[in-house]
C-alpha cells in the first residue's frame, strides 16, 4: 500500500490531534494521514473487517468519515501552502473543522482494498475552503464527495 | 437515556445486521436502533469518549455515521409501513442503502450527552426516501443532515 510521507495530521500540535478520525494520538481511531499528490490532496485507507456496510462492502459511514477529514486536512493543507509552508516543513498548520459534508454513493465500496480519496481544494473566502473529493477502490470511483471547511472558531478551542 | 422499544434493526434478516453503524451482530459497530416517534423517526445514540473531534466535542464523522443510518432505518420504516407493518408485527422489512448524505454542522455537539435523531422521511420515487434529519444534543440543535436512500439493489446482495 502507498503511504503518505508527510502528512498535515503528522504535524497537528498535540491538542488537536485526538481526532477519531485522523488524530494521531487517538488510539482508538481511524488515523486518517492527507498529503499532497502534485496540487491534488491524498488520503489512503484500507477499512477493517468490521466497518462493512454487508459482508463484503465498505460501510457507508466510513467513507463518510474518509471524506470528512480528507477535506479538513486538505483545507489545512492548502491554506499552509498559501502561508508558504508543507507539512514537514516544521511550522505549525492551521486547524479546520467541517461546515458541512456531502457524499454520493456511486457504486458497491468492496472491502479488503486500499481506499484512496483524492481531493481538489479551492478557498472560497479566506477561512473557508471547499474540497472535492473522489474516492477509488483500486480504479474503481466508488463515492464522490465535497467538504467545506473552516478554520476552528474560538468556540471549539480548549 | 430514553430507549427505542421497536427498532426496524432489530428485525433485519441475520445476512443484514452486520452493519458497522447499526448492525446487531457486528461486535464493534455503534449498535444505532431507529424507530417511529409518532410520524418522526428517532435514533439516540451517546458516543463513546473515543469518538471526538477535540477533547470535549463529538467527531463529524460519527454524527454522519448516525445520519446515514438513521435515513436508511427511517426509510426502511417508512416503506414498512406503507406496506401495512411495524416493526415488531414479525414480517421482514425492507432493507435501504444511502445513495447520499449530506450533514451540515451546525454547533459544536458535546460530548458525555445523549444524542437524538429527529428524522422526517418522505417517498420520492417507489425505490427511493428522502429523509430530513435533525440532531440533537439535550435541546441543542447541533446538525441538521439529508439521506436519500434507495432500495438495496442487486449488485449489493450476497
Amino acid at each position: 500500500m502507498e503511504k503518505i510521507t508527510h502528512a498535515i495530521q503528522d504535524e497537528y500540535p498535540d491538542e488537536f490531534a485526538h481526532c477519531f478520525g485522523c488524530g494521531r494520538l487517538n488510539e482508538a481511531g481511524h488515523h486518517f494521514r492527507t498529503g499532497w499528490d502534485g496540487d491534488k490532496t491524498i488520503t489512503i485507507y484500507e477499512p477493517k473487517e468490521e466497518h462493512k456496510a454487508i459482508p463484503g462492502f465498505v460501510y457507508g459511514g466510513l467513507l463518510a468519515s474518509l471524506v470528512d477529514c480528507h477535506g479538513t486536512g486538505s483545507a489545512a493543507l492548502a491554506l499552509h501552502r498559501k502561508n508558504g509552508h508543507e507539512p514537514g516543513s516544521g511550522h505549525a498548520p492551521p486547524r479546520f473543522v467541517t461546515a458541512s459534508l456531502h457524499v454520493d454513493y456511486l457504486k458497491p465500496t468492496p472491502q479488503g482494498t486500499a481506499l484512496k480519496a483524492i481531493g481538489t481544494v479551492e478557498e472560497i473566502h479566506p477561512k473557508k475552503w471547499k474540497t472535492s473529493v473522489e474516492v477509488f477502490a483500486g480504479d474503481t470511483l466508488c463515492a464522490k464527495g465535497e467538504v467545506v471547511a473552516v478554520v476552528m472558531p474560538d468556540t471549539f478551542k480548549i
